[in-house]
C-alpha cells in the first residue's frame, strides 16, 4: 500500500522521497523518480521540495521528505510509533498523514503525542484495495486537524477520493473498523456457504448465480437497517428476530449434519437467540443494533480488552436506547 | 408465502382450491376466485380442475385440489409431514410441490415417503421474498422427480423464475441452506457494523455511503472465491488468512474496547486463527472452504445434531481435499 501511495503522488507530478524499513524494496519507485533516504529522519528532513511524500511496502514507511507533508504507512501501530519516534524532532512543524491501519483509540493517542511534539497529524483509513489508489475509486478517509486537511487536500487528491470525516482523530479508524466488521463477517459467510454447498454436492460455479442475489439485495437492506438504527425503531414487519433464529438454526443444523465446523453460525445463532429470549423475537433483525452494547457484559466470551476502554472526552457516544 | 403462491397461480388464470390450517385466513384468495376446502384431504381430492393449487399463510398449507398438482407451504417439516399424513390416500398419483423450508435430509426423507405412498414429490426452495412471487425476480428452485418437473413446469412458471436443480430431492434445500448461510452471516456483520459505528459516534446515515461499497465489491469476490473453491487452489496473492486474522483481531479489539458484544467476531477470529495456526497463514482466505470439514470434530462448540446426520446413499459428497 505504501508503494501505491508514493506511486500515485509521483504520477501526479509531486517530488517524493521514499524510505522503507526494509532496504531495497523501493526500486520501482526510484525508477519513477522518487529520491531515496537512508532513514525516516532523513526522509522527513533533508529534501527541499514542497509537496513530496515517501512511501513503501506494507512493512515499510513513507514520509514527505523535507516537505510539510509526511505520509506514513506501516504494518501496525507499534511500527508507526517506532518510525515517528525515530524521525524525532525532524517532524516539528510538519503534517503527518498516518495511513497505518490502527484502532480509533491508538489514533487518538497518536494525535495527543503529535500535539505534544509540535507536528500536525491526520489519521487516514484507506477503504479500497491497492490497485484503486490514484483513481477515483480509491477512497481515503481522514480525520483530525481540519486545517492540516485543508492545506494538504490538493496533494492528497492524487491518492483518489479523499474525505475529511471529523476532527476526532479516531473517526477515520472508526469508519474503517465498522466497514471491516461488515466485510470480514460477510467473507466468513461466503466461505462457509461455499463449504456447505460443496458438502451437499453443489459446486461454487453452480452456487454463484444465486449467491449473486446477495449484492443485489444488499443496497436497500443497508439503507433500511441504517435508517432504523438512526431512528432506533425496529419493526418486525419484514423479517423478525424469531425468523432469523429459525433460519440460522436450520442452516447450522444442516451444516452440522454434514460434519462442518459451525463456529460462526453458532455464534450468530447464540446472539440471535439471546435477543429472542430477552423478549425481542417480534422485533426486526436490525434491533440487534440496540442489544450488542447491553449483551456484552453478560455474554461476550472473548478475551479481556487488552487496551484501555476509556475514550477521550471528545468522543460522541449515544446513550443506550431505553426500552 | 402460501398466500403469495396461490395468488400468483390465480393471477395466471389457474383454478385454485385453498386450505389453511388456521380457518379464515384465505379471505383475500377467495375474493380472487379461489375455492375453499375444509381439510387438506378435501383440498387435494374434491376439485375437478386440472391445474389448480391451494395456498395460504406461512402457518398454513396449499394444495392443488383434485388436480395432479398440490402445493404445500407450511411452517416447518413437522407441519408439512402432518399435512401430508392428513391428506392420506388422496395424494396417490398426484404431484406435490413442497415449498416448506426444510433441511436437505428432511427433503430426502419426504421423497422416500412419497415413493412409498405412491405420489410424486418436488421439493422447492423459494429464494426471494414474498413480493417477488409471480414476477420474473421471484426465484424458485425445485429438486426431485424430473418428470414431475417437466409435466408441471408450465404451471409453476406462474410463480416466477423456476429452475430444476437436480434429481436429488435435497438439492433445492441445500442451495437454500448455503444461501441462507451467506445471507444471515452478512446480516449479522451489518448490524454489528452499525452498532460499532454508533458506539464511535458515527450514524447509520454517515456509514451508509461507505457500506454500499460492499455490494459493489462482492460480485467479483463471489466469482473468484467460487472458482478457487472448485479448483481447490487458494493462493494468498490478494488477501491472506494471516491478514484476515490481523483485520478481525483489530476489529474485535475495537468493538470490545467500546463494550460491545463480540461473539460473532470472536468466532470468525477463532476460525481464522486455527487456520493460521495449522500453517495456512499465507493461503488466501478462500482456503477456509477446505478447512471447515476438518475443523469440525476438533472445535465446533455447537450443540449436538438433533436429527439423523446419516444421509441416503444418493447424496454426492466430495472427498476431503488432501493437502
Amino acid at each position: 500500500m505504501g508503494r501505491a501511495l508514493a506511486g500515485a503522488l509521483l504520477a501526479a507530478g509531486h517530488d517524493v522521497t521514499v524510505w522503507n524499513r526494509t532496504p531495497g524494496r523501493d526500486g520501482a519507485l526510484l525508477a519513477q523518480g522518487a529520491r531515496p533516504a537512508e532513514s525516516a529522519a532523513e526522509a522527513v528532513a533533508t529534501a527541499t521540495t514542497t509537496a513530496t511524500a515517501t512511501a513503501a511496502s506494507a512493512a515499510s514507511s513513507a514520509a514527505a521528505a523535507g516537505s510539510p507533508l509526511v505520509l506514513l504507512c506501516v504494518r501496525d501501530q507499534s511500527a508507526a510509533r517506532a518510525v515517528l519516534d525515530a524521525a524525532g524532532a525532524a517532524l516539528r512543524g510538519r503534517t503527518v498523514v498516518n495511513a497505518t491501519s490502527i484502532t480509533p483509540e491508538d489514533a487518538r493517542a497518536n494525535a495527543a503525542d503529535a500535539r505534544a511534539r509540535g507536528f500536525r497529524l491526520l489519521e487516514a483509513a484507506i477503504l479500497t484495495p491497492t490497485p484503486t489508489i490514484g483513481r477515483p475509486q480509491g477512497t481515503v478517509l481522514l480525520s483530525g486537524d481540519p486545517e492540516a486537511f485543508t492545506a494538504h487536500e490538493p496533494t492528497l487528491r492524487a491518492l483518489g477520493t479523499v474525505r475529511h470525516v471529523g476532527t476526532d482523530p479516531g473517526r477515520a479508524a472508526a469508519f474503517d473498523a465498522a466497514l471491516l466488521d461488515l466485510f470480514w463477517t460477510t467473507v466468513h459467510g461466503l466461505v462457509h456457504a461455499l463449504a456447505l454447498a460443496r458438502a451437499e454436492g453443489i459446486s461454487g460455479t453452480e452456487l454463484t448465480p444465486y449467491a449473486q442475489g446477495l449484492p443485489q439485495l444488499l443496497p436497500p437492506l443497508i439503507e433500511d437497517f441504517a435508517r432504523r438504527a438512526d431512528e432506533r425503531r425496529h419493526p418486525g414487519d419484514h423479517s423478525s428476530l424469531a425468523s432469523a433464529e429459525a433460519g440460522l438454526s436450520h442452516v447450522a443444523h444442516t451444516a452440522r449434519a454434514r460434519g462442518l465446523d459451525t463456529t460462526v453460525l453458532d455464534a450468530a445463532l447464540a446472539v440471535t437467540r439471546r435477543a429472542v429470549e430477552a423478549g425481542h423475537g417480534s422485533d426486526g433483525v436490525s434491533g440487534l443494533v440496540e442489544l450488542f452494547a447491553r449483551q456484552a457484559t453478560a455474554s461476550s466470551t472473548g478475551p479481556a480488552t487488552t487496551g484501555p476502554a476509556a475514550a477521550p472526552s471528545n468522543r460522541r457516544r449515544p446513550a443506550g436506547r431505553p426500552r
